[in-house]
């Protein structure tokens, strides 16, 4: 059985979405960032980085959202979350995931984890003020080039579809000008009317 | 036939040495950032990034270090590049990948594209200094956590010593402190001395 290691409203939605469109054979450990506790010597055992998602299965453990993405999609592929079969369009899938994990959530981090990056206060806030421009400018990327529609690789849906809900999910708290957004806003509509999407996130909330 | 877009010096260099591994039916073609050639509307076209590395294939163009080494893992798999028949050996090699991409390159990019997080040059300075730091606490849990040894993987050569060695490469301009990373040195010094690793850096160079 795999075990997701989340907590609510951060990037592990994804691996949640795609886990509860996939089975229901998992189970479920909530990290508390309130408490610190994905810095805890007990979290740290189970992923060193002090993050979530971490992913717990029968031979190992697994970090990385877009890695986790895929080893769900290949563990139940008759799930259909993933091209499998097609190299080219599994890498464009992979390309989009990537982008989110090492562009747009990096974006996004700046607001509230800009120590990761520099240590005076000054500098913190100068991130701060940008991140409505920076995490902007990546969805406009997405929203004009990178979203082929109905869902992000066309017409197959994906695990990239509940990856970029997830981080969509930030648009609002990140200050980015929506009026620029009208197909991601829609696809986001269009995700959060799913009777899953609402059960999973209701579940974590 | 795929052509690379590359530039020296580069995270590029990882996608060019897994293609010069698996095949030699493949073209370059060289960006120059000096000139800003990554931002002229003709890339543009290519790579509406406006980044290295990007792969264009007779079925479309792929952009993204990880989504690339896969992509030409699976492509080439006489090549051995990728524990392709094993999901969860290929999420490993996924996860590294996307650490790689999202937390060690990102981390090295505050030193000379902090403009892209924050625009007071004060805020940029501070960036600068803390890379050493940021960079060197990435690359501490590659030492200590996620390279098997002899490779990333273990046993098994993939992709990802390819990533590893390119990102290790800027080590030194990132001002890390060496004697932390034996493991990581040793690595880079195996990969250094394969013929083909030499033969694909004089050819950028």
């Amino acid at each position: 059985m795999l075990t997701l290691y989340y907590t609510p409203n951060t990037c592990a939605l994804a691996s949640h979405l795609a886990l509860a469109h996939a089975t229901s054979d998992y189970a479920l450990v909530r990290i508390d960032f309130k408490t610190n506790e994905q810095r805890s010597a007990s979290y740290l055992k189970i992923n060193p980085k002090g993050r979530v998602p971490a992913l717990v299965t029968d031979r190992g453990i697994l970090t990385e959202t877009p890695a986790l993405l895929q080893f769900i999609a290949q563990t139940f592929p008759a799930a259909g979350l993933a091209p499998l079969d097609d190299p080219f369009a599994l890498a464009r899938m992979n390309s989009f995931n990537s982008y989110l994990c090492s562009t747009v959530h990096v974006a996004h981090a700046h607001r509230m984890r800009g120590h990761r990056w520099a240590d005076d206060p000054a500098a913190l806030e100068a991130m701060r003020q940008k991140v409505p421009r920076a995490v902007g400018d990546a969805f406009a990327l997405i929203e004009n080039e990178l979203l082929a529609g109905p869902w992000v690789l066309g017409d197959t849906f994906s695990v990239s579809d509940y990856y970029l809900l997830t981080l969509a999910r930030w648009l609002e708290a990140d200050g980015v000008d929506l009026s620029a957004l009208p197909r991601v806003l829609d696809h986001r509509r269009r995700l959060l009317a799913l009777p899953l999407v609402a059960t999973v996130i209701a579940q974590e909330e």
